[in-house]
Formats: structure tokens, C-alpha cells, sequence
């Protein structure tokens, strides 16, 4: 298999769009892709797009041709793929993606990420949500994401003393990354107390212990290395990546403080990119919930077990800390449109790769992670990411 | 990228499969073809599962990790991905998966589409097929899919003259090799009077011009050709793939009497297998009404464009005819659990050049050829499959 390299990117603002429709929000994101990759789009030969819900959400599937069609690319055919992992769609259309061009079948891949979720209301919103869970054993019985997590969270404080106030860090700190975010759902900054007093959701988990649930949309444009610096003086290698499952149900699992999945994706991640976890400078995860991260830096090995929320307070994973988590604000501040999440993710490490990210720049970096998430973890998608000069 | 040969097949039966869940038909379909396989299930690398809409019909997403942790393979972390594209998201990730073992990334892979259809009510269930098209432009308006293949047959009527009879032909055959079909949903036979005499559904289309809506689930197991022969003397060698999109609405398209994804996904098919349509033997096609069989074999170019309804009707695509069409029974007789279509035309391919479909064997069968559509022809999969000697 040969390289490949990302060498355009494209998002949308994260938010409550409610003037703009899902097919609109996929365009956009792609056009800004192409125009930053500046390539025509006739060089395209093909399409992948990763989505969780829209057949749900607005009652549409199919939505890998809809993008074509609305691209205008349908009179060229292109081939068009959806992939569907629950909140990790946008990470697995991008394994899926990766792999077509680094088979040799393509040479120019765009692969995307959107999800159109304000249209419906909180309690169908919840119901939709939770049908990537187990159906005929978690959601069937009323169990949501929230106390899901939350049981995951009780667990870790018991067993490694974990405390609220280390949980509501990560919103903090991801809140203020946001604020420096011009396309983020959440602009505004968090205290301590905000966030430990804000409502119980189910206990640990408060209301800003939550990401949202947002619309928008965000694409890649992919092709060989080989052919990279042609188009970009800062193309962005894909060194390794890694997709794991574990049991879709939380109850069965060996332990719930810790996502096999993501032990073993980021194992065959950084294994395939002969790198070790001290290396990664920057890393955008899956923040659901501010339990995630902890558990999720843990699982990556950036930080020893059980250790997560120790780090997180003492500000190793802050601008300046060892390695900078979700300086894009993350999940909870830049906003979760679910199927766009695992593409967002790499947009920013990419702008951070480039020296391109302004305000939140990371100096210095060089290699960065993304983890993408679905469910409690039963699926889970590793990239990792580098600048080579 | 090495050649692909499928070594493993396994079916459920398809119908009305009240007592059997969704991740049991999974289940069902993935050891029948590791046993058939005759290989160890932990040889397994990856997963790739078809599925159309298990969150609208059964409220169940994220099917691939569901199907992986069902199957006992969640321990061993399996990488698995679900792909969506209509009732092509069987063919779609047949794709996929060929191209995750062409590729080099892995050698064992299974692929498997489910469906579950039958646990909704009839006018809910239509609202969620319909939801594979253009929802802002067909669904949302009351286009149903009879209502739009109709529009295609009522002008292939008028272009080229096809007639009710004719169409009903397709119905007729399909039933015949549906009988012998031990799987299929129906195995009744019709005449042509009662096709031509039960009861309208969007006119031309009458209620025996439609495929049923079933519950059922195929898989496959893939492997490198240079291995094949370890495990099986009869492996089948994919010969040629290809994907093609066109627009999601029908009435934006150049010609609604012919399906140009159709021709396009053949062409890039054919090309690579380095075969002519006139060396086609037997075709499995998706025959969601009877007028797409007759635009379709036009469009695969198994006839001229034009005669597919005059060639049904002297029993060219019949047994004994110059290309047998839909030995199985088609999704007419065979059944249409929409994720499973894809999968379960590369089964009957397989049987059929193995010598083993028994009373629907076609003699002397060596290219067998499947097509895949979703919608009205947004998305069309084609594969041709060779025994080699």
C-alpha cells in the first residue's frame, strides 16, 4: 500500500444551523475542501461520506449519492460510499477513504462528514441518539448515553479516585480552547463552578459535563504522497491509523473503565506509524462526555491508567502541558455533529500541523492523534497524523 | 492490488421470519459461510456489513459492532464497518470489502447484509424505503418507489413499445426459479394472467410486478486468490467491480428509461474483468419491480437498448437462453431484504459456477455477473465473477 496525504481541508461552523439544510451543509464543507486543496473538482474519483443518523434525523438515507447529486457530480458517476459507526462514522469513512487511495484503486478521494441533528426535538433527538446503542438490551430499558457514561464515571472515581471537579477540568479547558474557534458551537468560556453546578443529568454527568448535539459538516481531500507537494507546500501524512470494536453493550464488557477498543485501534495506530504515545503532541478525542476524555487519554497511553483525571487538573493536556488535548475545543465546545466528528477532528490537527490554527496554534507540533468514538465505545478509530518536511 | 477470490458463501432463508431477530439472521448467514468456508472464524480480519435503514425499521444502528459482538469475535477487537447506499448497501460493501483484501490490509474478510423489514407495519414501512429517495424533492411529496418505476415504465412503454405482457414475463420466470429456490420468500409460480390480473399499485405496475419486502441475510468470505485453493477446490475469482452514482431524484435524470449508473458501473466492470456483456452466462439482477429487470439488461448491455421487454418475452434471459437472468428467483421470488440483495446475488453467482445450485443450475455457467441498485438507480454495484480452472 502507498502513502497518502491530506492535502485539503473544509468546515462548516458548528452550531444550531437551522437555515441550512444537511445537503447544504455538505457541500459547503466539501467546496471549502477543494478550494483549500486547490484542485478542480473534476480530479475527484470518489466520494466517501461518513453519517450516523440522517435517515432518523431527517429522514433521509441514501446520502452519499444525495452529496454527489448536489455537487453537481452526478453527471460523472462518481462513486459515492456512506458509512455509518455511530458517532465514529466520520472516522470510518475516513479508514474506508485511506484505504481506497492507498490500494492504488484512486488517486483523489474527498471523504466528509455531516450530520443535520436540531431538527427534531430533545426526546426524539434522544431516541434517535440511542439506537447506535444495544436496542434489545440498553436502549429498549430507557438507558441513555448520559447514564451510560455516567456508570462508567461512578465506576472510575471508585476505582482510581476520580473526582467531579477533575471531570469538570476537561470542560474547561475545552471551552476555552473553543473560545478561540471561530467555527465552534460554543464560544464561551467555563469556570469550575459553572460546570459543578450546572444540572444533574445523570449523576456524576451534569448538563456541562455534556457535548451538545449540533449540525454542520467537514471534509477532507486525499491522494498519494507522491503527488502531494504539487498541490501544497504543507501536505499532512497519514502514518497510521487503527479501527477496533468491543462488545456494543457496556454491561458486557471485561472492564468499564477502560475502552478496549480504543487500546487496541490506537495499538495498531501507532504500531503502523512507528510511534510511541510520548510522541504525540496534540491529539483531538471524543469528549461526549468529560468522563471520555479522562478514561479515552488514558486508554491512548498519552497518560498512565487512572491517572486521567489527575493529569487533566494538573494541566498536562492544556496549551503548554505534554501534549495538548482538543485544542479545537473538542466535542463539548466545538459541538458534536455526530457523523462530521471523526472528520472535524482531523481538520484541526491538520490546521495545527500547518501552523495554520491562529490563536489556538500548538507550537511545535508534529505528530497528532485523533480518536473517534461510537457508542460507549464499541467502535473505535485512531489516526495518527504528521508533518514531513 | 492482488486478486480476490470468495471461498465462503451462506444464506438465511428470506421472508416473513417472525420468530428470527436481526443480529440472529446476521449470525445465521456468517457461520454458514465460514463453515462452507471450511475455515476457522478467528481467521477473520474484518468485517464489512450491508444495511439499509436497521435504525428507522428496527431502531437499531450500528449494526457492523452489533453483528461483531454477536458473533463472539467483540474479544478479538474485529475492525468492522457498515455501509449504506439504499437496497445497494449490500453490493456497496461487497466493494469494500474486496477492496480491503485487494488492497493488501487484510486477508480474511467476511461480508454479510442483513435486513429486517417485516416487524413494521405496511405504511410505515413504505415511509421508511422511501426514505432512500430524494426526501425534499420525491418522498416528502408522496412519490413512492412503484409511483417512480412506473414513470419509467410508462415512458420505456412509449419510447420502444415494452408492453404489460411483457413485464409480466419477468415476473413469470422469476417465480419458475424461484419455486426450485429452497431460500426464496416465494416459491409459487404465476401465470401470465394472474400477474396481468391482480390488483394495481402505481399503474402500469400491478401488485405481481413488485418484489416483496423480506427479512433475510447473506455473507460471504473473502480471501487472497493466491490462497484459495488451500481451503476450497471451487474458488470463484472477482474478476471485475464497479460503482457508479447518478442523481437521488429521478426526474433530474438525462433519460428516464435508462439507468446510467447502470451503464456506467458495467463499463468500469467489464473493462477491469476484461469481458464483453456477450460473454456473460448467468446474471443475477435487481429486479425490485419487473420493469427494471428489462431496462437493466438493456443497460448491462445483455441486450439491445430497447428489447429487454421483447427479449424477456422469447426467452432470451430464460433457462436454456443466451444469458440466464435471476436463477435464483430474483428479488421478485428470492425475496429483497434490502441489505442482503447485494450479498445474496453473489451467492447464487457462486453456487451457480461451482455446479452447485442443483435444479436451477445453469450448464456450463463461467461468468456470472451481479447489479445491485439503489433507489431509482442513484447507486449502481456490479461484479463479475469467473470460475477459474
Amino acid at each position: 500500500m502507498r502513502d497518502v496525504a491530506i492535502i485539503g481541508i473544509g468546515m462548516t461552523k458548528f452550531g444550531e444551523l437551522w437555515e441550512k439544510s444537511f445537503r447544504e451543509l455538505g457541500i459547503e464543507a466539501g467546496l471549502k475542501a477543494i478550494a483549500d486543496a486547490k484542485i478542480s473538482g473534476d480530479l475527484l474519483d470518489a466520494l466517501y461520506v461518513g453519517n450516523m443518523s440522517a435517515g432518523k434525523l431527517i429522514e433521509q438515507e441514501h446520502v452519499a449519492s444525495l452529496i454527489v447529486d448536489y455537487s453537481g457530480y452526478a453527471s460523472r458517476h462518481l462513486p459515492a460510499v456512506r458509512v455509518e459507526a455511530a458517532s465514529a462514522s466520520g472516522g470510518v469513512a475516513f479508514y474506508e477513504a485511506y484505504l481506497a487511495v492507498a490500494s492504488g484503486l484512486y488517486d483523489f478521494v474527498m471523504v466528509g462528514g455531516a450530520e443535520k441533528m436540531t431538527d427534531v426535538g430533545d426526546a426524539e433527538s434522544n431516541r434517535e441518539l440511542c439506537a447506535t446503542a444495544d436496542n434489545e438490551w440498553e436502549s429498549i430499558f430507557g438507558a441513555t448515553y448520559a447514564s451510560l457514561f455516567a456508570m462508567m464515571a461512578r465506576r472510575h472515581m471508585y476505582e482510581y479516585g476520580t473526582t467531579e471537579e477533575q471531570m469538570a477540568q476537561v470542560a474547561v479547558k475545552n471551552h476555552r480552547f473553543g473560545s478561540k474557534n471561530p467555527l465552534a458551537h460554543f464560544r464561551n468560556t467555563l469556570t469550575l463552578d459553572q460546570v459543578l453546578n450546572s444540572s444533574p443529568v445523570a449523576t456524576p454527568i451534569k448538563t456541562l459535563d455534556c457535548a451538545p448535539v449540533s449540525d454542520g459538516a467537514a471534509a477532507l481531500v486525499l491522494c498519494p504522497w507522491d503527488h502531494a507537494r504539487k498541490f501544497t507546500d504543507t501536505p499532512v501524512k497519514i502514518a497510521g491509523i487503527g479501527l477496533a470494536t468491543d462488545t456494543i453493550a457496556l454491561h458486557s464488557r471485561r472492564d468499564m473503565c477502560t475502552m478496549d477498543a480504543v487500546v487496541r485501534a490506537s495499538s495498531r495506530a501507532y504500531h503502523m506509524a512507528g510511534v510511541a504515545p510520548k510522541q504525540v503532541n496534540i491529539a483531538e478525542i471524543h469528549d461526549c462526555y468529560t468522563i471520555a476524555e479522562i478514561i479515552e487519554i488514558e486508554d491512548l497511553r498519552l497518560v498512565k491508567k487512572g491517572e486521567g483525571g489527575k493529569a487533566t487538573a494538573e494541566g498536562v493536556t492544556d496549551m503548554g502541558g505534554r501534549v495538548v488535548v482538543n485544542p479545537s475545543g473538542g466535542l463539548k465546545a466545538r459541538g458534536q455533529p455526530a457523523g462530521a466528528v471523526g472528520i472535524a477532528q482531523v481538520v484541526e490537527i491538520v490546521e495545527q500541523l500547518r501552523g495554520e490554527a491562529k490563536e489556538r496554534q500548538v507550537q511545535g507540533a508534529e505528530v497528532g492523534l485523533t480518536l473517534n468514538i461510537g457508542g460507549t465505545g464499541a467502535t473505535a478509530f485512531v489516526s495518527i497524523l504528521k508533518r514531513e518536511n
